[in-house]
């Protein structure tokens, strides 16, 4: 099997980069500084780059002219290492891994699918090995589908979406152009909407649905659960990660970003452009704003209505240290703790005024 | 297509509801206050959405005498409003719910689902493509099974489950009647049993199975693990919400609701009636008596005792401010607390001694 | 159907045990002290459980030669026991485990599969229903594959695997021998990389994979994603739970065993021999050293690097007081708490000067 590879001219152009050294140069693949080869193309991110960069065995860097002329006065051996030179090295290697990413070109529905005569089916698309997918769905052009999938009734996608393997949606969701969602994701799944009754829970039937904008990425073994009335609603360009619970009837704003293990409880909204590191807990009916961040393992129990960052935890410790910490923290729920200073300020005036 | 509707008068049968508008009024779906359009009827849940039922545009709504005199007194536009009468309109809510869901009426057994030989179908089932049923599996009667869902051998299911897509049931577990499970779901798996040995993680291999009660609710990309030797046991009417870990060998007792990204540790008992919220852990070999509630991320590392209402976690704060909380915190471990307040105490009668 | 039996004396030949009582008993099963009846076979874990072992039906006990001895100065009512004596009983025990376990004899390939034709298959395997093996697989020999599991282009399993229902190994994936994969899990999933770049998330092609080593068992529900440039790396005799996020580039070092719900953000490099208790969260870019132990909940924000074990989190309240507690904390943030301590010993020492 011959290796494919690219020549440095040819990557040049996609990012706009001056070559230095050769421009038949051939780049068979992105690696880091480290793991690199004479034939992959690395990138410098900045200076505290610098000592890898020049230990580094790859045959080409992506760099800054600053970065460059660095690397030229330092670079000691006889090393023959071409470059190419732009003004945002990460963002250019950001653009290559495109580029090299392996393509799925298949294309037509596998003969092991079952898709419902009723299924609209848009053109290009491909439909993997035994997906199943159910009544009125409508798939958009360009649309993939792997192996193991269902969609079941009503479900429609947009365009040039990418629908891993073992995935389903279900609950009539409706996902917009370019969603991605990877492996042993369920969409469109019944809320946990329960009311107690006779010492009993009552389940109450989830009648809403999953609404996806476009250029939505969502994780493997994710749960973006229906409404229970209105829909579950995900804007354009929101990004979440694997195992992320999104409970019925939330709503998260456009290009919000949610880390792995964040779980997001029902009928609270999250504005745009915020960021919710790993492991996040957001209790429900609660409105969080636009342009906040939460930090790892935050709880969030009541709304946030001003933009900043936000954090829980009480940090790690060492066990030991952190058993006296904890048992002082038991202390001071029943220490008059603001009176404290209070009590050390009137002794010392008595003190003061008696001298 | 036409779409299907039902008169406000069949409604109110459902709910013993008094009808006050026009009985034949059509209904085409249950909707929120705020989303419901004069085809939708509604529901008002208590005096704190009068505003909001006074905006909405719902054709009808579910309310308490009280709450129709206080809309009536208030309606200042000529709406043609319907009203559904009841005692508890969340409750009538409920109920309807289940009247506008749509149902799953296929029966029978796709042609590419795999059922080996010796398993006893129930009647009136669904078996979905690409299902799988092993050797001496028992399913119950009107026992629905979706799409790519793979029962292990041995498994038995009571009637009216509901076994959504791509779920895996094995390690011949025993589900009561009307179970419902959700997407990509795992249970019985292996628990996770290793005994450290000659500096090597040995496996125990797990020869316990999984009980589950009557009308337990299971959601989405939940794994609930197989004993050691006894079995792991959820009693009736638990229901548990997504991503949520059951060890090998937890007893979960009746009606105890758990939240999503909760996880019990292994031979763990949690008694009736307790509710955990979102994304608690519960440690291994302890026990939670009956009635308990935690709230959202609690860590319990101990026996619970006696009913109640516990927490866990610092609450959140301004980042900044976390960080000098933080500090204060480890400064706490080594600070004698309890002191301080005595040798207050001293100090001040010393001084008031003096006087 | 006949039931499966040992005789004593067999089963004392796998764990090099002496028989007190009858070397043909039958045992036909393991079992706890609780669940035990005559048929059974179990085994007493120290003095602590002596009491259970007299109150016990089971047929046959592993002990001690010191618990025998103490069980035989107990046993009141003439119970007729037999007895397997070894030194450690736990051990004795956990071998026998794969004794009882059932086995997975099938062998083949089920028609429903479908392989591509460039995949390499090894002898002595088993390909379940619906399986999905992409272009340029390789399968070692005695591997087994359960239903409706989809491997793509390029994965590459050694022998003796064992990969349960609905798993999804994609992204090149690389595994070693021995390696046994939960159902539902996702393995060489993208990982979670995008840079903002014009108020967007620009998403990073992942063009890494996983490398898995000898021994390594990953549960249900995992996510393991494949690395940005470099691989993910998980060394031999790995052990994970269920619902584990394991990030892009992250490095877990030899027989490290990590509990359910734990995540490990990017490019972070945990040791050899730790352990990860519960939910633990990792930060990204870190390095924990080897031998760490983290309590349940932990909080890692920053590289580990002296062994031990380390802790986070408040520990549990009940909710009253917690809300107390928790004031407090937000108090201290403000607080001069090291000087409180000082002003105390100034006063102090002011009030004994003037004595």
């Amino acid at each position: 099997m011959k290796k494919h590879h690219y020549q440095l001219a040819d990557l040049a152009q996609y990012v706009n980069a001056t070559v230095v050294g050769a421009e038949d140069a051939h780049i068979y693949g992105l690696a880091s500084l480290t793991q690199a080869t004479t034939e992959h193309l690395s990138f410098v991110n900045g200076e505290k780059y610098l000592e890898q960069a020049l230990q580094s065995k790859a045959g080409a860097l992506i760099v800054t002219e600053e970065l460059f002329q660095l690397l030229q006065s330092r670079q000691t051996q006889e090393l023959k290492r071409h470059y190419l030179i732009v003004q945002q090295p990460y963002a250019a290697f950001a653009i290559l891994t495109h580029i090299f990413e392996p393509k799925h070109t298949q294309r037509g529905i596998e003969q092991t699918a079952h898709i419902h005569d009723s299924v609209m089916m848009g053109d290009n698309v491909y439909i993997g090995h035994h997906v199943v997918i159910g009544k009125d769905c409508v798939i958009g052009d360009n649309t993939i589908i792997l192996a193991n999938t269902v969609l079941g009734d009503g479900v429609r996608l947009g365009e040039s979406c990418w629908i891993e393997t073992n995935v389903t949606i279900t609950g009539r969701s409706q996902l917009g152009d370019r969603v991605r969602i990877h492996a042993n994701t369920s969409i469109g799944g019944e809320g946990f909407g329960f009311a107690p009754y006779q010492g009993k829970w009552q389940r109450i039937a989830q009648l809403g649905s999953v609404k996806i904008g476009h250029d939505v990425r969502i994780g493997s073994n994710c749960s973006i659960d229906r409404g229970a009335l209105d829909d579950t609603v995900l804007e354009n360009g929101v990004i979440i990660d694997n195992l992320v619970q999104i409970a019925h009837n939330v709503h998260i704003g456009e290009n919000t970003a949610i880390a792995a293990k964040c779980g997001i409880a029902g009928s609270t909204k999250i504005g745009k452009n915020c960021i919710l590191a790993g492991d996040c807990g957001v209790t429900g009916h609660i409105t969080i704003v636009d342009n906040v961040t939460l930090t790892a393992q935050a709880m969030v129990t009541k709304s946030i209505l001003k933009a900043g960052s936000y954090s829980s935890g009480t940090g790690l410790f060492e066990t030991n240290q952190w058993r006296k910490a904890i048992v002082k923290l038991r202390q001071l729920a029943d220490l008059p703790l603001t009176q404290l200073v209070k009590r050390l300020d009137d002794i010392s005036s008595q003190l003061q005024s008696r001298k």
